[in-house]
């Protein structure tokens, strides 16, 4: 099918809450994928760029066809931060800079990727609260994140509103960086899908509030069958105008627009369109979406559970940060859960079930691998040398990030200047999206120009 | 009792929703006491300006000792239009042109006044979604004029996020406007009371959270008496900390901060401060209040009900706009309901219980008060001819405002751009007051100060 969207750069759009240093969960999880969908290459184009390095602060070497497949928009989420931490905002800033500089260190590019700051873009919360005015709380109350956290959380108090309107905000972040065709991507795991989701829904209801026009026609004297066959077409049941209504006054025709909404709403508005186009009334409508409804990209992450084998969390401290020393990685790896069947240095174990044989996976060369599995099922190898090879590996993973970070870590005034470039950048985009929102909610320009020309 | 706040020119700030054209049911209700408000000259200067007609466009010619005693805030909520009205904003553009012609006609004045637009300052939208993190759902769904809402308005959808936050974004309206050290006024009626009292609650959590500072010296090894005497003074009950647990660690330090915090949004940090001074332990707290509590200036209004003798409302068919005709006038008030106890013209009948009396006491001189009240209650006079010189009495009053409304209806250019000017001088107001929030909130001057220096 053709669409109108060939032929446009997608655009991809993800951002981190700054409520600490990064670790490798986080890097894994996210980050990654987003320096892989930063470098990809648009299809036509790929394998033309030996230079390409794959690392922040190489200047690209793209020929036209050689161009990004994808216009990125990373962000340092601090408003969401507030959401659950607003009682305690000490380390906000300090956070955003210590992520900035993890964000760099992990191979994002101000060069090729547009790295923002969310709280210096106002238009995110002003398009925050345009949606809000169209968002059901029933939507929000049964986000099942929002009913886990009100469940889970113990030490902070979330009954408040900002938190109940979290993906309202999130919604605004995402698609305020809308470009019309072009496709609008939200790289997330499964447990984010539910977010999208909901904003697919927040933005379809602000379209067909805002994008969507019934033809003033249908109201006049002559128009009650075309009405009944609009009705019939989108199947909505018992028409309630009688001819005599007709010509519709503003209230009968409030009512009739906003019944059809509400269908639309229902059978979703390509349905809609393909059935007003069945039944010949087709052009008794215009759709023109204000905002690009988001769409998921399922990244596939790699499990990397914590050195205590749960989930790997900074406030479980099983966490390797990717500024740790070589020191603290050995101390860490070294008291790492294993599996826990393996009492015994002569009991064979399984790496399947083992924290450190997943680590393994990632940082460790095919021929260690083979090793490490081979032995921990014959025994053939201890537990602790198994841990120790592993570390070696990690650590030459992770020194040049690291370098990288003690870099910029040493220059803190140059990862600000970087990332207020990309926030300037982001509110551009912004700021452009708005003026069509803004359009089409009130009408100011059309409103000015009727003024000027005394209509 | 010396306060800081003596000195400071008083704030006062309101708004009304463009949902239509004025009727004299709101320029009673609000508009009269809001240009009252503007032309009220400061206590030490009155009865000093004869040449000040209380009505707009008058060059003001105060001296020094002439000054207004309010600095006003009047605006054209229209983002709050959407909360309800979403489904349809067609018209709001219209309605602001509209009201503003209302507001200058009314006599509000732009030379005296800060007259603006409430959707082209996104600082309101920035700040409601700080404010939304602070607030207590709880709080937003015990409103009495939301529930009210949600149970009586049938004909729109109401259970949205944006309709239960609609006090969030009233606070956010108002305490934009603080001005350190001056009194903030929301002039109302009774019913909006309680808008204001949720306003108040908002911005105290927020300057406790934001504005308020425990010294870090109450960690230390040493403080551990201090902290009890300081929960001693709070009536804090119960010191859970135990010598044991000095110097405190940042979660423990977190938790007795967040106590505090508790403690003083219970008892109100006038209070607090009293008790901690009492205690000799003032010294031990800073607290600078980021946003100024409003106040509630009640506005006693006139009796004024619509034709019908029911609350006076365009959607009721029953009120009289500021722009109507003399044959609209003559015709709408004979028709209006009188005392329904006199049924013949001979029937003597009570001018208290008659929509007409009240009318009367608006618009009509001392004497025809007197005999329209003396020939109700004698039958000396009938319904009609009373109904028909109140009607005179009424065109004489509103025909300069409709002249001025005439007037300025020509020009609507002029009048956008007597909008625009106010909503300048409102945002650089509200972009001021948006610097000291985001600092209190995010600390960034202070980081990139520090940033620079190398700490």
């Amino acid at each position: 099918m053709t669409t109108a969207t060939e032929g446009k750069k997608s655009r991809v759009i993800s951002g981190m809450r700054p409520t600490g240093r990064l670790h490798i969960g986080h890097y894994f999880g996210a980050l990654q994928n987003w320096v892989r969908l930063q470098n990809a290459i648009a299809p036509g184009g790929e394998g033309q760029n030996p230079e390409k390095t794959g690392h922040g602060n190489a200047v690209p070497l793209r020929g036209e066809e050689q161009r990004q497949e994808y216009e990125c928009f990373y962000f340092i989420a601090d408003w969401h931060a507030l959401t659950s931490d607003y009682a305690d905002t000490s380390c906000v800033a300090e956070n955003t800079l210590q992520i900035m500089i993890d964000y760099l260190a992990a191979g994002l590019d101000p060069l090729e990727s547009v790295i923002f700051q969310q709280s210096v873009i106002p238009e995110h919360a002003e398009l925050h609260l345009l949606l809000s005015m169209v968002t059901p709380l029933g939507w929000l109350e049964r986000v099942p994140t929002y009913k886990e956290a009100l469940e889970n959380v113990r030490d902070k108090d979330l009954h408040n509103y900002g938190f109940l309107g979290y993906p309202v905000l999130q919604t605004a972040d995402i698609v305020i960086y809308s470009k019309e065709g072009a496709p609008l991507i939200v790289p997330v795991g499964e447990d984010q899908v539910s977010h999208v989701e909901i904003s697919r829904e927040i933005v379809r209801r602000f379209n067909l509030f805002y994008g969507f026009e019934l033809d003033e026609a249908l109201r006049s004297k002559s128009a009650a069958g075309l009405c009944g066959n609009f009705c019939l077409a989108l199947g909505i049941p018992g028409n309630t105008l009688s001819m005599l209504d007709f010509p519709l006054g503003s209230e009968k025709w409030a009512e009739f627009c906003s019944r059809v909404r509400a269908r639309i709403l229902e059978i979703g508005i390509d349905n809609a369109i393909e059935h007003l186009k069945a039944g010949a009334v087709a052009d008794m409508v215009k759709f023109a979406p204000v905002l690009q409804e988001p769409e998921v990209k399922l990244t596939l992450t790699p499990r990397i559970p914590g050195t205590d084998g749960r989930k790997m969390s900074k406030s479980y401290g099983n966490a390797i940060t990717l500024s740790e020393t070589d020191e603290e990685i050995r101390a860490k790896t070294k008291v790492m859960v294993t599996d826990p069947a393996r009492k015994r240095r002569t009991d064979p174990g399984n790496p399947d079930v083992c924290p450190v044989y997943d680590w393994h996976k990632l940082f460790s060369t095919r021929e260690t691998l083979k090793w490490a599995a081979e032995g921990c099922r014959t025994a053939g190898i201890g537990c602790i040398e198994c841990k120790a090879k592993m570390a070696d590996h990690l650590i030459e993973w992770i020194a040049p990030v690291r370098e990288r970070r003690v870099d910029y870590e040493k220059h803190p005034g140059r990862v600000l200047d970087i990332l207020d470039e990309g926030s300037k950048k982001a509110r551009k985009v912004a700021k452009g999206t708005m003026e069509r929102v803004r359009e089409a909610v009130f009408g100011w320009q059309k409103k000015r120009k009727d003024v000027a020309s005394g209509v």
